[in-house]
């Protein structure tokens, strides 16, 4: 069994990004951070994508709306970002605050500037298997880890947990886009399915995103399996000083000795996320340059 | 077992179209039909959906550029259909002649008359479960189909075969959303997938779209499963005035007996594309109309 490490991987792609950031001439890819409040959660994965963009060479620039601010003033703040010719991606974090509709900003986004993948229109590139467009960080980390621990899915069973439009949806349609390393049956399971453990354990590679802790036991894998673990859950735990403990929706330490590779969490799917960020912002940079 | 009859639920659909459209004070809705060049089936096509907006009270608009229109005179034209206020829906009949780009073509039509639904949004808006946009016509007719003949998908394994832009993915989406009739577990099969039967033995309704005639047969399917055939195949046929018949992807005659209900091919799926048609123009006109 091969514990999948998420870290290592995103390291080695940040370095790489980094040499090919490095080896460009004039202006550098710029990412703009687009955070509304205060929010915890938000100021430390903000602050994570402006470090991380930093190390690799990416000019980050920080705008900080107050939680006030009307969906009108965040459409013009994100029309501006759009015809602004020095910004090359465009994130808005979230989650926004109840006020602001979250799928309206997200649509706002020029789709050539939607590093963050979310706009309808490069949805419908992934189904379209359109490489031109911007694939969701989650998902594109999972592809991403999946070709560089060399699990290939060409004619494999994958079974998706979850239905998400984040991740459940994007990683279907990807894993089952007529492609070198893709090419996969997939199944896409969720609350309301039937004999759930029946269908898991046809699963070559099982893909879990569904934000329980611990749902994805040892009856419901087929021995060799291939199992990455989607979730980031919070559990309490009184011996650690953050009073929580991240666990994902598999249970590792039943199913990992079943598995050929199994993702940890932490330290699998999520680091890979804002190298993601970083290798959309770096696309679009070069899409925008050629244009 | 039961056949279901496509031709009569496509005219229950037409009929309350017609009644809906008689009730429209002023103004009716406007479909433009563009095809380009002289293509003997798009001639027919064309030619079936204006006959069916005459019956339903739709105005149509027949375009037909010669067959060396360029893509830019054909970018012209849809936009100016983009842009006419009495237009509600344009519909470009596939297949265009080789030198023009059908998926830049679909793409210039404004998303809000994409009556056919092959718009990237509108493909993305089926992922994102928001139905302001328009399905396309196949996989929108599925849909109905199951509806009124009582199949709820909710819970049931869905196997859709072929992966198809127009077909696969779509109707893979929609069985998936969270609505009622659809919330089913989804499985997409297609050349690569391995151990195909074992699969397709699992589904509660099996939907087939591969374009190969008569390749269901009996050990593919379950007892008492919904099967829905989106093949239509032309096998010669010496003995008919034609030379061809049509055949599903599905072996009817071995099949519909395993059964509880079935398509036939001619008509199953494919009447209810024109009464789709109809429906997302009324659609459009009544979106245009609101605003």
């Amino acid at each position: 069994m091969e514990i999948i490490d998420g870290n290592q991987i995103a390291a080695s792609i940040n370095r790489e990004l980094h040499a090919e950031v490095a080896s460009l001439t004039g202006r550098k890819p710029c990412l703009a951070l687009v955070r509304v409040g205060e929010d915890p959660a938000s100021v430390s994965y903000v602050k994570k994508k402006e470090k991380t963009a930093a190390e690799i060479g990416v000019t980050s620039r920080i705008i900080l709306p107050p939680i006030t601010i009307t969906q009108g003033e965040l459409f013009r703040l994100i029309d501006e970002l759009n015809e602004n010719s020095t910004v090359d991606g465009i994130l808005v974090q979230s989650p926004l605050p109840p006020h602001l509709d979250e799928v309206a900003v997200f649509r706002r986004v020029n789709p050539e500037k939607d590093v963050d993948g979310f706009n309808t229109v490069n949805l419908g590139k992934i189904a379209q298997e359109d490489s031109s467009g911007f694939v969701a960080c989650t998902p594109a980390g999972i592809m991403e880890l999946l070709a560089r621990s060399h699990v290939d899915l060409n004619g494999k069973h994958v079974v998706v947990l979850g239905r998400s439009l984040i991740v459940g949806k994007p990683i279907a349609l990807l894993a089952l886009q007529k492609k070198t390393g893709a090419n996969a049956t997939v199944t896409i399971c969720h609350s309301a399915t039937q004999n759930l453990p029946a269908i898991t354990r046809q699963a070559d590679v099982l893909i879990a995103a569904i934000g329980r802790p611990n749902f994805v036991t040892a009856t419901m894998i087929k021995p060799g399996a291939v199992v990455i673990d989607v979730g980031i859950n919070r559990l309490a735990d009184p011996s650690k000083k953050s009073g929580y403990r991240l666990t994902g929706d598999v249970n590792f330490s039943e199913v990992a000795p079943l598995c050929s590779k199994i993702t940890p969490v932490p330290g699998g799917v999520g680091p890979m996320t804002v190298a993601m960020l970083m290798q959309n912002t770096v696309k679009a940079f070069r899409l925008r340059s050629s244009r």
